[in-house]
């Protein structure tokens, strides 16, 4: 992802270039555009899967303000014609300070599902992160993208041995770290599935790393392909995790020598606890919006947590990342990196891997720029000068 | 109302199981949803006796707003696998800190009307507290609920021996508690109501305690069956009470050994007043922004009436509360319960009995959720700490 | 206006009881119904003469946001069956502390107009404004309506001549007091006006106290009946004042025994240099909005003026009064009674004399309602009390 | 721009003045109304690239909010019947503090494009400002507008030698002083126009300045009217400048004798550094909101810009500014003038340069009559007093 002189972002250039042949851009490049594209053009339950968050969705709406909270300055004349988007997040290098945040069941809106989004990732060299609840099992997404940077995202189930196999499984399909999400270790309170009667788990959707796995395999006295239903079944007795405590954290610690890094913190305690039980990273996330409404918007958080962890831990965070100056501001806040979800999956519903690969270039772009003009040339650099407080 | 450890909520699960047959729920799972639906479906004066508010409305919208002030802040891996949603009001144990408000007439939105809304309240195992101007007699809901736990609301007239006949005949149908409106001694300002001249207590309507009891009715020449007009000329005369005092109060305080709950109060010293007279229990609320259009949210006032009566005074809030979250911010503000009307009006108005059954069980389940995604496992554990304020 | 025991409201008693016979209110009975009302049926030159202001609307916009920074505290259980409303102002009982606010070219939204008006006015027994660009003339006014209360407003010409002939007439006609408007000494910026080429004074309109004056018909050669276009221009040349100076204003003071209340006042120091002069009293008014967009709320400056001037000194407040609580609020701010003047202009401009009325007294009777129901009996008796500032 | 006694404004005059006859103006006189109409009419390419800004176009709703976070104070009978709106920047009297900001391309809205703005302006009496990147040559404007009171804007290209001929034609054309936009050294992020696909500049529209530059022509092999392919490559390889330094802005500095202001400053050490470099005055200006979405209002950066430069600086600012109010605002934060674009433009695109004129002669006007209410008779004497902070 090197940055050429001219134009200051490649892929603005490429995405403007189409336009002297006469040629519109595949997708809207506004974030509310493709979202209205989306909402336009999808299925009600495939919509409001995507879009929906808890209850009557103020968290949803509070993670989006909360970037309005906070202004960019612009600079004038820095020296940031070249610039360095890359930066580190346990002991990987990552070529953008974007990651794919890990998104179920992907092929309820696109047939191509989790593999489209590995391939945009792979294509424009930016790390994903693949869903535990994909369509898709994480070794067929990794035989598909040999070379995409990947991650691998797990919601512990309540057995340990399959805990251990989905781990194990992870680590032998190249992913350079784990993502442990902590905020759904139950269904929440989702209007619209709930009014569109949407389950796609329990109809045998978003199960496959389950299904594929040989450690549950072997709990059942047929296989899924005979049984369809007694793996769903069993799948619905393994995953919800209520239960789960710090020390089955700590077990999982003990499991892998992958890096760990938590999703879902947002009280400053909790990352700390889960630093002080050997957890390498934190993602600061209200998942969205989607499980607790009227909960505190996940940017908010940020500071404290970075302020609560030690100086190096990385932390990123999510819920809300819209726009390339929704991430500098995030990284001016203290994050390493976010995760952003909703816009690509918008692409993947619309247009498959190349609605994928337009929205991660135009935020590219976006970011790009965004941090030149105010006057940084490295994601290195970037810091709290970059913003003045809302009035 | 035990809570199995999985599915976190029973209720929720029951909801999202119908969704297994492609079967989509009863009424909207949202509130918006549901008003929307309320109003598509309602006539208009129907729907605007329910919906309105005092002038412009601007209560009604400060009372949602008040809740947005406070943000809730989800803790992780706490131990909320089994959760305890009783609570305790005035020595009686409720199976959840969320009690039916009292609403008058419901004849005029379902002819079930609040036998209906017992029967929910019956089924589910949760208190409902029948308004004085119910539609249909305290003894016909008894009768027809005998395990409801149930409260009486009392309107208290100007004529005191009507007023001890009702509450004798309150304790004697079974009533835990006595729930006394201060802020309705006289009609508010209600544009809706009068636009659409609806008057349903002067065509007879709600006042069916009053033709009923038998002091009232020995001071009417005919029997209201032979001379409606006469009873309701009588009820006119006696229903209004704008010189109610303090020492009116005090005397009914004498007249019951049943625990009375003052509601509509605002001020802390109207609070502290009512303790010092022997009141037993104190609903914060501004009946739902009905009454003077630009007075403060009753949920704003709540933390300073908590503060200025007695330790252990159990304090209610009603207005404004929609969703699970909101009861969860009024606990951790200092209520000992909410009461909520709107909601399940609108399931009654809409399916009946079955309406008011869902609203009341979807409420219960984002609550319980709502709990333990916030890491409290118990009612009585609830404190400010789940809260942040809103930014 | 007596107001009897039950119903606490006379006027919401007349307004409801109408509803027995299943007749609905002549006319929407919220602000805002009522605004719609007449959006719906008048030109859009009338409305927008009346429903305009200044620019972009924002400082209307604002007036309205200002009353919204204010709320309103209940009490319960006060002494409050028996109200007094009245006020006094230069040391005249006003039943009421409201007036009739001052609106110029009534025959545009009405062929009654201004004698609609003062009619509904006496029906009511509420003092009323007559505008010095009224579609009739005061002496007129005064015949038709003998028995109400009645004050002058004045926009001071540029000709002393005249300027003491509309007092001397003003005084002869009954007039209680002459309100001084200071806001208005040129034109201001007005979009709708000028969209719709609305300049009724340039077509004769609303110079009706000019063509009947003795002196302003002895600078004319021809009379006005005879050549209407010279009085117009003569007109155009006398009323327009942007060199008055507070000499002028002085000038004005000695020429009267009547009192003198100064009305578009926003700056203390405006109003303590009035007072200095001998001016009787103040009204805070940016004049609704309609003359320098992006100025101040009215209601935001009246605790400044109230305080700069000697205690007693009534202050008046106009400017984005629409209901009952936003006239307690202005009292609780120190206002000794409002100024109000779209809503019954909506009322004249769909129902004429009966529109007026229904308006005057739906007014009354929300604001005697949220009086007593923040447990005050008399208007002598509102205080800051009853107020809470916005969260 | 003397202004008469009566009235006070004389364009406001002029366009009342049309209605005696039943005229309506050419275009709406409210910036909303103006904005819909040029919304119903335009292109949605033209349109969009006129409207549009950055990103979700957060700064652009922000740079209006930010006039409203302050409120004008009116003051009453002050000596406002002559006003004198001159002002004085760099040496040069202008004859009203709102100077025509740079557009570029504008043959995309009208025809007549950047001659139909300077009429409008030479007209009027009005500073005008030609974008680097008009339609039209800076020759060809100042041949037809003589009279006309001109700046050129320069964006500064990369080649020195082109940058110095720019210059040179600049002080041959007349300009009193040019202005260096320092914020578009590359290409922003607009939805709008990516969407449209709309690059006017690669089309050839909007290099005049080049194609007809001496230096740019000897370095191209054929003539750009021989190959203009040719011409817009090499432009495509001159314009962009991301790497231009404080070295290059202290070169051209060098360059010219007229007065170089810098455009597109936001924070204060960047102006300070430019006034230290010898440049003569500041644009605080975020180029409305169309380069950093969710940066900084350029209003809120005024005061600090003010403040960190010497006494005596002329600084201006732009993005936002819509109304004479917002003209006012902006002076008595300390803006020696404003620079206005997007009213205009409009006026231009609907109607040429009659609406140009009709624009500018209603923002002098609504100036000139918001000056007059707030007791101020002079640009000279606008201070902080006619402000006060929004509640």
């Amino acid at each position: 992802m090197a940055t050429p002189e001219l134009p200051l972002s490649v892929y603005q250039f490429e995405i403007y270039g189409k336009g002297l042949g006469g040629e519109r851009p595949l997708l809207p490049t506004s974030y509310e555009g493709l979202r209205a594209r989306a909402e336009a053009e999808l299925s009600d339950a495939a919509y409001g899967y995507v879009a929906g968050g808890a209850g009557e969705e103020r968290t949803m709406r509070d993670n989006r303000a909360a970037f309005d909270r906070h202004r960019l300055l612009p600079r004038m004349l820095g020296e940031v014609a070249q610039r360095d988007l890359k930066t580190t997040v346990c002991n990987t290098t990552l070529n953008a300070p974007i990651v794919l945040g890990p998104v179920g069941v992907l092929s309820i809106v696109h047939p191509d599902g989790e593999l489209a989004v590995a391939r945009a990732a792979e294509e424009v060299g930016i790390t994903h992160c693949l869903s535990n609840a994909a369509s898709t099992t994480m070794e067929a997404v990794a035989e598909a993208t040999p070379t995409a940077p990947r991650w691998f995202q797990l919601y512990p189930p309540n057995d340990p041995e399959v805990r251990r196999s989905l781990v194990a499984r992870a680590e032998a399909a190249g992913n350079e770290a784990i993502v442990v999400t902590l905020d759904t270790l139950t269904m929440p309170w989702r209007p619209r599935d709930i009014q569109t009667a949407y389950l796609p788990f329990l109809l045998g959707e978003g199960i496959a790393n389950y299904t594929a796995d040989p450690v549950f395999r072997s709990k059942l006295e047929k296989t899924p392909e005979e049984d369809p239903q007694a793996a769903i079944g069993l799948w619905a007795m393994t995953f919800p995790n209520p239960a789960m405590s710090w020390d089955d954290l700590a077990a999982l610690r003990s499991e892998t020598t992958l890096p760990l890094i938590v999703k879902g913190i947002l009280h400053p305690d909790d990352a700390r606890r889960a630093i002080d039980l050997g957890i390498d990273g934190i993602v600061v996330s209200n998942h969205g919006g989607r499980q607790v409404d009227g909960s505190v918007a996940a940017l908010d958080q940020l500071p404290a947590v970075v302020a609560a962890v030690p100086d190096g831990t990385p932390v990123l965070v999510d819920s809300g990342v819209r726009t390339g100056s929704d991430v500098l501001k995030a990284l001016a806040l203290g994050a390493r990196a976010v995760m952003v979800a909703r816009p690509w999956v918008w692409g993947l519903a619309l247009e498959g891997q190349a609605g994928v690969t337009q929205v991660v270039k135009s935020l590219l772009a976006d970011f790009d720029l965004s941090m030149a003009m105010c006057g940084v040339a490295s994601v290195a650099d970037v810091n709290a000068d970059v913003l003045v407080p809302a009035p």
